[in-house]
């Protein structure tokens, strides 16, 4: 079992500068997140894009302010659970909780905040009457370890930047690499779908414009993926692995079922603190909604910095609260 | 008159990050300080302090901070009365508002957002019998233009960054620079303190530790500075100029005359836009109050952001808010 004063749900740029407003407080923090890296959206959707509303930066790429902040927090040496989703919460007799992951993981907290970004992540996927057949093993959402498709022939499906930037990075690992979008433009950063279209030309990769999946063929494993020419003709490719890259979709998923008052797809919550209808439990960032909510990373910021005051009265119940500024105390590390 | 969409009162950093914001929802701005230069506090107290609690800067100089905004805004053109006091608004048959600054900068806008920080500041003024007589032409708390002091002999008196900054500065521009302070250390920064010491010992300017003030003589222009030292002595010091720098202390000035609800020396506001009792009048930053504030910077980042959506009505009440993010449609300049 881990024991922290504060378990954050959802590792994105909000999750992250909570554990720098705890870390000021003496609360430490273990964190959630159903992505196998930190960052949220910033890190799994957009990585490279800038971003121009970080308040005192001009422009910064979303993976470097993630950086930043994961630099910024260091000293407060924060755990992670990466690629593992919060199933259970269990309130205990002395109002602290238990949390646990889907792979097991216990965490003991006085205090659960939910900062799941646009709900917890669900990937889009295809509609293809096989297909949780081959889910797991031989279908692929995201990928966490692109070894896996070593000498393999991998299928990516989608038009955006996940499909342009696995293209890329699979055409030196997989033996063969085929890219299936149902559209003759791309939606990911132009000078991706450019380099894409060079490997193409160079029959590095295998490019399927305007072609729609049908279905998925094999025998246990996964053999081969068939599409539809622009034309109406079938085409079939051979196929280890499909990876269809649509993007994630919001889904509050088990958090749900917490008791919590939703409005929608988000999690009402006060303004003077961002908690929650439940004791002890906050919501912070995309995933909470109040009057004159704005999805907003600065106000997740924010939202942050008032749930810990507020927290600190059940991590230590026995101290005052002491407000201080980082220019006149500087930051102590534990 | 200037026509504008936003009088902005303070040009700190949330005063500016509403420019910002403002900008976002095409609307402009035109910021009011009384101080000579943009930045609030960060520029005129402790521009060289290091900031730990910017998001995603692990730390940052207080100046340092202040000049990436004004490059963050400076596609939105933003126009400034600095060195000038907010001294009326005059309510519009529209609703529009007039604002009139102290050297008679006339503002025409249809909303006046108050970002005063820690109400607009006043100097802290020694308590010298005669001090009114020779104020603004040879007593001056803070300095425009330190040309004014070339060849001329000089007494400042404080212990803190300002008073140890200008001290070093004006040692090259005056004919005689003394620097007294009541006690025998200082304040401000160590390294400042070391140079100020060292230009002593060279017989660059003159160091009066334990010392203080008694009186300012003249006759009509000021001459001569009257001290006592650590042993109760008299001590007489020439001078064309004395410089008190003891720091700015929060007053709402005449801001506490314009109707609004104050909870001590803050202006009450909602939470959902940050708005104030009188319509068309928002308070964002250290000088507002609510259940749950903070005196943050990051609070105040917030805070704009949402005040702009709300302030949008009143400048195109016939356009439609459509909120857009940054990393879609990048920051469209004026």
């Amino acid at each position: 079992m881990i024991t922290t004063d504060i378990c954050i749900i959802g590792a994105g740029p909000v999750g992250l500068f909570a554990v720098f407003e705890a870390g000021l407080l003496k609360m430490r923090c273990h964190l959630f997140d159903v992505l196998p890296q930190v960052g949220g959206q910033l890190s799994e959707i957009y990585p490279h894009k800038p971003i121009y509303d970080i308040p005192g930066y001009p422009m910064i790429k979303a993976q470097e302010l993630i950086d930043n902040q994961m630099e910024q927090i260091a000293p407060f040496k924060p755990t992670f659970s990466l690629g593992e989703r919060v199933e259970t919460l269990i309130k205990q007799d002395d109002g602290s909780y238990h949390v646990v992951g889907s792979d097991g993981t216990l965490v003991h907290c006085q205090v659960v905040v939910i900062a799941g970004g646009l709900g917890c992540f669900e990937p889009r996927k295809p509609e293809l009457a096989n297909l949780e057949v081959y889910e797991g093993r031989y279908v692929h959402y995201m990928i966490k370890d692109p070894e896996r498709f070593r000498d393999t022939d991998v299928v990516i499906a989608g038009g955006g930047d996940s499909a342009l930037d696995w293209t890329l990075y699979l055409a030196d690992v997989a033996s063969k690499v085929t890219l299936v979008h149902r559209s003759d433009s791309f939606r990911g950063a132009p000078d991706s779908a450019e380099k894409v279209f060079n490997l193409a030309q160079q029959g590095k990769i295998s490019l399927l414009l305007s072609h729609n999946l049908v279905a998925l063929e094999g025998d246990g494993n996964l053999k081969e993926v068939h599409l539809t020419n622009k034309q109406k003709e079938m085409v079939t490719v051979s196929a280890d692995h499909f990876i269809p890259l649509y993007g994630l979709s919001p889904k509050l998923g088990p958090i749900a079922d917490w008791g919590l008052n939703l409005d929608k797809n988000a999690i009402e919550v006060n303004t003077f603190d961002y908690s929650t209808n439940v004791e002890r439990i906050y919501a912070i960032g995309d995933i909470n909604t109040y009057p004159g909510k704005l999805k907003l990373i600065l106000c997740g910021y924010h939202e942050a910095a008032l749930m810990c005051q507020s927290a600190f009265k059940y991590v230590h119940p026995d101290k005052k609260l002491s407000f201080k500024y980082t220019t006149v105390n500087g930051v102590n590390a534990f």
